[in-house]
C-alpha cells in the first residue's frame, strides 16, 4: 500500500535519506525547532527561495529528483555567490492531494542527495496540503566576519568575470516548451548527434543546474572578489544589480559573453547569445576583482577546474551598462535580450513582467 | 495608479515597513543572501512554517494584516516553546496575479507589525507569481547553550501545565465556515451582546493568534520546563509529541483543562471541551515542570501576567495518555476530540488525515 502523504511521513522520509549529510545538529527534525551550533567567530547567511508548479516548473515535465535537487541548488547558489560554506536547511513543501507518493518521495531523494553533495543538514520542515505543489527551501550557511562578498564592493576599472557559460538553461526551456526547433533553426546546420546531445545537456541545465559552491567559496576565503551575484535572472538584469549596489557603470564585450555550445546548437548562434545576456537561471557566478588580481583568479579557476571568463570591466557610474557589440558599436546591455523566453514564459505562468525572483 | 505586484515592490515594501524592527543584520535586503552577526556563545534556533490558501485560510474571509501576523505567529511560537529569543526571518510569498495591491501591502504591513512587536528583523524574502497565494516564514532564533527545552525531557511524576485557553481558535474558525450556530445549539442560552462578543474574540483567537513569546522565554531561562511543545495541532495531538519524545505516558483531568470562555459560548460548554482538546491552532504552550516547581511557576506567571493551568501529571510509559472526566472515569485521550471541525476542515481544505503540519 502506498503510503499517505502525511506530514509526518515526508518528514521522516527526508530525515532518513539526509541523515548523515552536513554538520550534526544539536536538535534535528522532530522538535518545535531545530537547534543548531553554528561555528563562533563567524558571521551568518540566511537566505530563503522557493520553486512553484505552473510558474518554475511544470510537474509533468520535472522529474520529482531534480525538482528537488533544484530547491536546494538555487539556494546554495545564493550562499556561493556571498562567499559562504552552506550549513543547514528547513524544507517547506506544499503538495497536492493527488500527488503520487512516487514522486513526492522522488523529490524527498533529491533534496537529500543534494544535502549529502553540498554537506548541507536538512533540520526541519512543514509539509501540508497545497492545491499547487511548491517546494521551498531556507538555508543557513557562515563565513568568516567581514568576507562576506556583497554586492557593494565593485569599482571603476575592476575586471568583471563569470563562471562556467551562459544560456543553457533559457535554451533547456525553450525545449521543454517545445519551441527549441521554431526558435533554433539554425541548429539544422549542426548533425543529428550532436542536436540530440545538446538537447540533452540544454536540458538538464535548466532543470538539474549546480551551484558553483566550491568556486564561490574560494573566492570569498581569498578575498579576491570585489563584489558577487548569482546569475539567476540572467546577465541583463543581475548586472545591473551589482552595478547599482557598487555604483558603477559596466560595459561588456558581446565577443567575450561565454556563450553554453549546447545553447548554441539547440538555439542558433546569435539567439543563444541573447539566451546568455537575458535568459536567467545559470546559476553561474558574476563577480568583479581589481585589474592586478587577473593571474590569481586564472590559478584559482585551473586549480579548482572552474572555466571563468573576464567579460568586461567595471566603470564609472555616468557611463551606465553597456554592450560593445562584435562589429564594435556600443549598445546599451538589453534587460531581457533573449526576447522569446520571458514572453513564453510569461504566458506559461500568467505572471507579470518581474513578478519573479529567480 | 496602483503598483506592480512585483518582487522588488513587495520585499521593498516589508523592507520599508520593517525597517528598525530587530537586531540590525550586518547585511539584510538587497544581497545574494542577509549576513547576521547571531550573538556569540548561544546555539541556533531555526525553523519554519506556512500558511496556504485554501487550507489554512481563505483569503476573502482573511484580512491581509492578520495573515502577515499570523504566519509569523506561528512561527515566533516554535521559538517561544524552545525557551528561545526570535531574531531574524525571511520570508517568501507566492501571489496569485489577481491579488489587489491592497491586500499584498496589508500582508506586509502585517508581517512588519508582528516583526516590530517580537522584536525580528525581516532581512530577505522571495516573492513570485503563484496559483495560490502563500506566505511562508523561516526564523531563525537563539538560545543560551544546552538551554534549550526540548520536547524529550519530561519525566513521570512532573507536572503538565498549559499556557492561556484553549479551544477558541476552533471556534472562531467555525464561526468563519458559518457553522457555529449549527455546532453551538447551546450558545442559545447567552445573551444577545455576550455572543457577538464572544464570536468576535473566537475569530479573533483564530486568524490572529499571539505567540506566548514571553512566557516561553521566561520558563527556557529559568529552566522551569522539562519539556515543552506549542499547541498548534491540539492536545490530543501535541500531548502524544511530548510523551512520545520524554518517554513517558500522562493523564489531564477534563476539568482542568482550561476552556475559552469564548468556545464555551460559541459552541457551547461540551463541545468547546471538544475543541480545546482536539481543535489546535491556539498557539498556547504545553510544558512540563518537577512537582517541587509548582509554586515558581505560579510566581511566574503571576510575575508575567500570563494565565497558567496545571491540567495533569506525566505517567509512566505503560500507563498510555488518559483523560479523567468529570465523572471520575478514565478514557484514552481522544486524538481528534473535535470531530466537527477537523472533519469539515478536511472538507475546505481537500486534505489527507495529518496532511496539515500546522
Amino acid at each position: 500500500m502506498a503510503p499517505r502523504l502525511s506530514e509526518d511521513w515526508f518528514i521522516e522520509t527526508i530525515r532518513r535519506l539526509s541523515a548523515r549529510a552536513g554538520p550534526r545538529p544539536v536538535a534535528g527534525i522532530g522538535d518545535d525547532t531545530a537547534v543548531l551550533a553554528l561555528p563562533r567567530k563567524s558571521e551568518t547567511l540566511f537566505t530563503t527561495d522557493f520553486l512553484t508548479e505552473g510558474v518554475h516548473f511544470i510537474a509533468a515535465r520535472t522529474p520529482g529528483e531534480m525538482l528537488g535537487r533544484k530547491a536546494l541548488a538555487v539556494n546554495l547558489s545564493d550562499i556561493a555567490a556571498m562567499g559562504g560554506v552552506p550549513h543547514s536547511a528547513v524544507v517547506s513543501i506544499g503538495l497536492p492531494r493527488d500527488t503520487a507518493s512516487a514522486y513526492a518521495r522522488a523529490i524527498a531523494r533529491g533534496l537529500a542527495e543534494m544535502a549529502r553533495r553540498y554537506n548541507v543538514a536538512i533540520v526541519g520542515g512543514d509539509t501540508c496540503a497545497a492545491e499547487r505543489l511548491f517546494v521551498n527551501v531556507a538555508l543557513l550557511g557562515f563565513v568568516e566576519p567581514r568576507r562576506a562578498v556583497r554586492r557593494s564592493g565593485g569599482r571603476p576599472g575592476d575586471g568583471l568575470y563569470v563562471t562556467g557559460a551562459l544560456g543553457a538553461s533559457a535554451a533547456g526551456l525553450a525545449v521543454l516548451l517545445g519551441r527549441a526547433r521554431r526558435v533554433g533553426r539554425a541548429s539544422a546546420a549542426a548533425p543529428r548527434g550532436a542536436v540530440a546531445a545538446a538537447t540533452r545537456a540544454a536540458v538538464r541545465a535548466h532543470l538539474d543546474p549546480e551551484p558553483r559552491t566550491a568556486f564561490g567559496r574560494a573566492l570569498g576565503l581569498c578575498g579576491l572578489a570585489t563584489a558577487m551575484i548569482d546569475l539567476s535572472d540572467g546577465l541583463g538584469q543581475d548586472l545591473p544589480r551589482l552595478c547599482a549596489a557598487s555604483r558603477t557603470g559596466a560595459v561588456i564585450g558581446a565577443s567575450s559573453v561565454p556563450v553554453s555550445p549546447a545553447a548554441s546548437v539547440v538555439l542558433g548562434r546569435e539567439r543563444a547569445l541573447a539566451a546568455a545576456l537575458g535568459g536567467g537561471e545559470d546559476y553561474e557566478l558574476l563577480f568583479s576583482a581589481r585589474p592586478e588580481w587577473e593571474s590569481l583568479i586564472a590559478g584559482l579557476a585551473r586549480r579548482l577546474r572552474q572555466p571563468v571568463v573576464r567579460i568586461g570591466t567595471l566603470r564609472p557610474a555616468r557611463e551606465g551598462i553597456r554592450l560593445l557589440t562584435r562589429e564594435g558599436r556600443y549598445l546599451p546591455l538589453p534587460r531581457g535580450a533573449f526576447e522569446h523566453f520571458p514572453r513564453r514564459r510569461r504566458t506559461l505562468a500568467r505572471v507579470t513582467d518581474d513578478a519573479c525572483a529567480m
